[in-house]
């Protein structure tokens, strides 16, 4: 923005009326936006105040957590509106200018929705937020991009790899590894982007909640909007990660970090398809794995009926219960995926396992973030 | 996409004009698309070929490589436009609905401009992007985010930090540091998303071509474009980052690397703005730095004369050639940001540099991976 552009903007919110003013003045800009960048804004209600200079443009509207806004234009072409206030967390959105639904150039960019998307934190309050937000008090980790080659699908592929503060000097310690996996039309960014998972991660390794850990996040092939690929059913969707996962990428992560490599160090977690790609690798593979989290997902595998899932590892509980030190489930109380239907069946087939519910919050971050803050004190801590 | 819109997108397709069909059917996806977007491609003659939906919109453009070409709207909706021949590389791209300038919901997000912004790369041949290509055969380093706090502006900053392949498995050895700077409008993610960095060290560390390094990429207080703050000076622009790469990050990282930590052992190089952060910090600072690097960039210091500039260093040629082991200039043929007369400049004054001139490249990417992979290859060989 030139000095030009600052004025008109400064004049337009001076001349705004009355009707969202009061909050106008306290609002805040969001964390989410590029530098300086001010709008948006989030008011004291958790309204977030929109703003865009379409001169040209006959039509404006934000679309937010479900819902179109109409965008308002004032004499110097610049667009505003304000919505209701909004559940707390991260919400991906889009700004629609005639009919094209663009990210705002006012926001960063997140990988959701199969595309770059624009996004916003509606902030919660700061000790809500603890949890999640960086402690300039505590260690920090570090969170590798590693690239390696993949024989399975003849190509580079990448990885995020998670690493405690203390990895770094402590060279002869080997560390249990935590598969975290993003959902459906996202990627291997979206856990530490959106989910502020090394936030979590530090601040719970630091007050010794959960135990030291590597968190590996890589791409779990389902990047885009189901119904893509001409042909493709669902139960091809994302699926070519397993192999993947089970061939390639855990031997390069056991090759290359100091890990403890057996299945009562190694978990699997992920969000609504992810939580569906975490039951496929780990309820077929258990020689492998024994700490398990699905978030928001894997609610297909009851069509038949829990006896019949997985080869009727259902049907014997005692073995299961024995042999699975961690099984979590969570879900938000707003959004209606599933989590609690399974936790029921599970419960009739006598499945011990942690169901989790988010107050407040439907099928987004927030509530991944949450579950993952409930998740990570419960593994890697059984008897050994 | 869902199935309706590929069928809309492959009649869209086949009833183009046969203007540009020849090129059509041989055109490839750009590397820089998100998952199933098959537009932008590029053809064999390097124009790139967009396409978007946008049936509620009046006018549609594509801005690139300083050009605005009008796109076409065929009875569907969908708008399309070839451009001319491109210079190869990296560019930043915008599509401009109805006079908004917006990221094509197709790209991948780049930070530049100020902003996230689209990209697209056109691909030269593959002998001469072997540099920067990954290359599956050579063992591959990684590029570590970490967070720290810095006193000096209360808050939290993020770096990234690239370390070879062979870091994880000497645990004695130390290693000499490269500091690496973005330019104005974009910021520390630039160097390893756009400048292809990690394969360009990957690839130059696995033939020997330079020595094993760490390379430290920091945000370089530019990431807006200059005039966006009233009031600011252009010697105020950036220059907060010195002090905090002095005090704050260079301390960071040799407490938290392992670092060879005198000046024969730490390099700075930036390109446009961050080259003019790299001679404001080097040639205040000698006693730190004995490597420098200047890719289209710092021009400034020439203003009042070569002899004035930072308190006169300039004028004890002898002294300064002993001091600095290395001294790099380099430019794209195709721009006009002054290296060439820095250069003379020196040249006239006894200062012993390179300069290099990238072939038909402007002030972009391209140039700049070419920069960095002339200059790696002459830093740390000191005798010591």
């Amino acid at each position: 923005m030139n000095k030009t552009i600052i004025t008109i903007l400064l004049a337009s919110v001076l001349s705004v009326g009355n009707a969202y003013c009061a909050n106008e003045s306290e609002a805040i800009t969001a964390s989410t936006n590029v530098p300086e960048a001010q709008y948006p804004k989030v008011d004291g209600n958790k309204r977030a105040h929109f703003r865009i200079h379409a001169p040209e443009a006959n039509n404006v509207k934000v679309d937010i957590c479900g819902k179109k806004y109409d965008m308002t234009r004032d004499n110097d072409g610049w667009w505003s509106a304000v919505t209701n206030p909004l559940v707390v967390g991260f919400h991906y959105y889009f700004i629609i200018v005639d009919g094209v639904s663009v990210i705002d150039p006012s926001s960063e960019a997140f990988y959701g929705c199969g595309r770059m998307s624009g996004g916003i934190e509606i902030p919660e309050s700061a000790e809500a937020a603890a949890y999640y937000t960086f402690n300039k008090d505590v260690p920090h980790g570090q969170v590798r991009e590693c690239k390696y080659y993949s024989d399975i699908e003849n190509a580079e592929r990448r990885c995020f790899v998670y690493t405690p503060a203390e990895y770094e000097v402590n060279h002869d310690k080997k560390y249990p590894v935590l598969y975290l996996q993003h959902g459906m039309g996202e990627d291997e960014r979206g856990w530490h982007q959106q989910g502020m998972m090394a936030n979590i991660l530090d601040n719970q390794i630091a007050s010794g909640k959960c135990v030291p850990m590597i968190v590996v996040m890589d791409y779990g092939n389902c990047g885009y909007i189901f119904g893509s690929r001409p042909g493709e059913t669902r139960e091809q969707f994302g699926a070519s990660f397993t192999p993947i996962m089970l061939n390639e990428l855990i031997p390069y992560i056991d090759k290359n970090f100091r890990t403890l490599s057996d299945r009562d160090n190694r978990a699997m977690a992920g969000l609504s398809w992810g939580g569906h790609e975490t039951f496929e690798t780990t309820l077929r593979n258990l020689d492998k794995f024994s700490h398990i989290g699905s978030f928001s997902g894997a609610l297909f595998f009851l069509a038949n009926g829990i006896d019949k899932a997985y080869d009727g590892i259902f049907t014997n509980a005692d073995k299961f219960n024995s042999d699975v030190h961690t099984f979590f489930l969570g879900m938000g109380s707003e959004e209606n995926f599933g989590s609690d239907k399974i936790s029921d069946a599970l419960n009739n087939a006598g499945i011990k396992h942690t169901y989790y519910t988010s107050e407040g919050t439907h099928h987004e971050w927030l509530t991944w973030r949450r579950c993952l803050n409930e998740f990570l004190p419960l593994i890697f801590k059984q008897k050994s």
